[in-house]
């Protein structure tokens, strides 16, 4: 049977470690998941409370494409809280996750064939979703002076028809500086560039918060998703804001392409939206985990990790070792019982000099998994010069 | 800012009465619901037990990308009980709902520009999702006398590159015979065309089951979904069987489109396999309702409806009275409080003559419903010859 090229995309290079963790426990291991990208802990439990009387109070059928019209006011709230931002509840699409967030905006802005900008480390999925959608990705190199992410210069010059932006980013958790967004989004308006935001490690900052590019402007997309802040990984739930003329396109979009997102996941989502202690209370253990673990990785001698400014990853250069970071990690995961990401997923081009770790883990675990990584390293070759 | 051509599709003509009948609900009217392809009861009660027990259990992260691993047996175990097809879990993929299978199945088949041959009249969606991903959407005109489905003549003139067949269908409920479907098979082989086979009514027959793509052929994609006979729609979750040779493929674009279909979703429809009875129950009165909808447009003078073999629709050729459906069903909602769906979101072609009546509802509201509509018919001019 056929097969179309835009199918061809990548395998995770992650799912090799991954693999190799399960096999490792399976034969009764204890390993320490640095690897994935979600918390630890499930949803808040005013979350999973309203659900649970929701099941009992009628069917959860379809819900109006643009989701349910609470849902979208209580979103639209949220920017007033966080941002001070007045935001009219009927931009706000709720969608399924972040990733159906992406294939909506995708359709929405872009033809076959048209060119979307990547800062490159990134995560993984752009690039592959893109090249589903019959679009080319346009990786970017950035630098660690620019926090890994990409620059109003490298806009002006690539030529692009969309630029998508994370701040928290992944891999790194690198937060875009304001004056330093707003001249991208400048640079966007310039060249006809329509800029994506994907902002779904919102509320996940260590220090100042992040700046949402609806501070900046309209003329944007930004995603959203309460997969990561709210803890809520599996319930494939997030939200999209348009600009107000592109309302009536993407509903008609969503509509067709999904219907809706999960009923049930929105209802937890909205009583998740109240669920301020419990979520703030997650924040802080990450917090306490980034500190541990970059004490112990620089103690180790990592001397280059992406300024870690929010969400629960570091993203540290391990050149020092190795110059194959698969390989690396494979050896982490033999001698230390650690599972880490090698940056090869994000950056095809240097991450064969990087590991991503997350500490969205509890905090005895990341705790343990850093004397690991540390005692690991410390034990280890470095490369001649 | 900017937006694509292949965004611009179609709005649904139906919402138009859909928001006239929330206008008269608002006013205080008791308006019959014929117009929403959803069954009036939710999701079984085994499976919301078991996911009120699963809220409590731990937290419902991320899944694998192909759905839980018990879930995907146990589906696999459905085609056994259903059509004695021995099915390796392995080809069994689960998804966000049907909509997501077909952004799957449209991106693992076919590349930009390609075309897909659609028998018309048929699900409205299967046009807008093929345009907003770039594919062509050749629409083929079906008879009465074909039960409203394509033929392998039609498939072999239309020179496609792949072919969606539904049945039950959408909007007629028409079941193919086994021969005819074969001969449809054989007509995809021969001419080189993906088949992929939308069987998400299935479970809902009034006579024969309905025969499944996977009793002929394995080079097929079979498209299921829990929303219709196991009464799930707002929960997004269904799935998909792809020959062997594609899972890999469909796994990658799976990891990278929806990471996953909702966990709680999936624990709930793993427990709705086991709701054979309840299900059956439901199943027993669509049935009850075809028959006093069925009796009661005859009896006003409907003589051309397309055999009602499965789902739970009548396509209704009301042309005796009307050339505007959509003028017609509004007059229907005014007059008789009854909301129904004019055939132009099907068949924009020749969906005038015609209006299609949901009979999925409870049995008391079908029949008063049945009874509003055949008072209405007879009350009615019938056109001049």
């Amino acid at each position: 049977m056929r097969n179309s090229r835009r199918s061809e995309v990548d395998a995770f290079i992650v799912m090799d470690v991954m693999e190799a963790a399960r096999r490792a426990e399976a034969a009764g291991r204890h390993v320490i998941h640095m690897e994935v990208g979600q918390p630890g802990t499930g949803a808040p439990a005013g979350a999973r409370a309203a659900l649970a009387a929701a099941l009992e109070a009628g069917p959860l059928g379809y819900t109006v494409g643009l989701g349910l019209p609470e849902l979208r006011a209580r979103i639209a709230g949220l920017y007033r809280e966080w941002y001070g931002v007045d935001l009219d509840p009927a931009r706000v699409i709720v969608t399924s996750g972040a990733s159906g967030a992406f294939i909506l905006a995708f359709s929405a802005l872009f033809d076959a064939g048209e060119r979307v900008g990547l800062g490159m480390p990134c995560y993984p999925s752009y690039r592959q979703i893109l090249k589903a959608m019959s679009l080319e990705a346009v990786g970017m190199e950035t630098r660690l002076a620019d926090r890994f992410q990409p620059t109003p210069g490298q806009v002006r010059e690539a030529g692009l028809d969309g630029l998508i932006v994370a701040s928290p980013a992944n891999p790194t958790g690198t937060i875009l500086p304001r004056a330093v967004f707003a001249d991208l989004v400048g640079a966007c308006a310039e060249t006809g560039t329509a800029l994506i935001s994907d902002e779904i490690y919102h509320g996940l900052h260590h220090g100042a918060r992040a700046v949402s590019a609806l501070e900046l402007t309209d003329e944007v997309y930004v995603i959203n998703s309460f997969s990561k802040y709210f803890s809520m990984t599996g319930w494939r739930v997030g939200w999209m804001v348009v600009p107000e003329a592109h309302v009536r396109s993407v509903e008609r979009l969503a509509q067709n392409l999904f219907i809706c997102a999960p009923h049930a996941s929105q209802v937890a989502a909205l009583a998740a939206l109240e669920c301020g202690e419990e979520l703030e209370a997650n924040r802080a253990v990450y917090l306490k985990n980034r500190d541990v673990l970059r004490a112990a990785l620089e103690g180790a001698g990592v001397d280059r990790i992406a300024p870690p400014d929010g969400a629960f990853y570091l993203y540290a250069d391990v050149s020092r070792w190795t110059e194959d970071s698969l390989a690396f990690s494979r050896e982490l995961l033999d001698a230390a019982g650690v599972a880490a990401t090698p940056g090869l997923d994000f950056d095809p081009g240097r991450g064969h000099r990087y590991l991503r770790f997350s500490y969205a883990g509890a905090e005895a675990e990341i705790a343990e998994g850093a004397a690991r990584v540390a005692a690991f390293l410390s034990a280890r070759q470095v490369l001649p010069d």
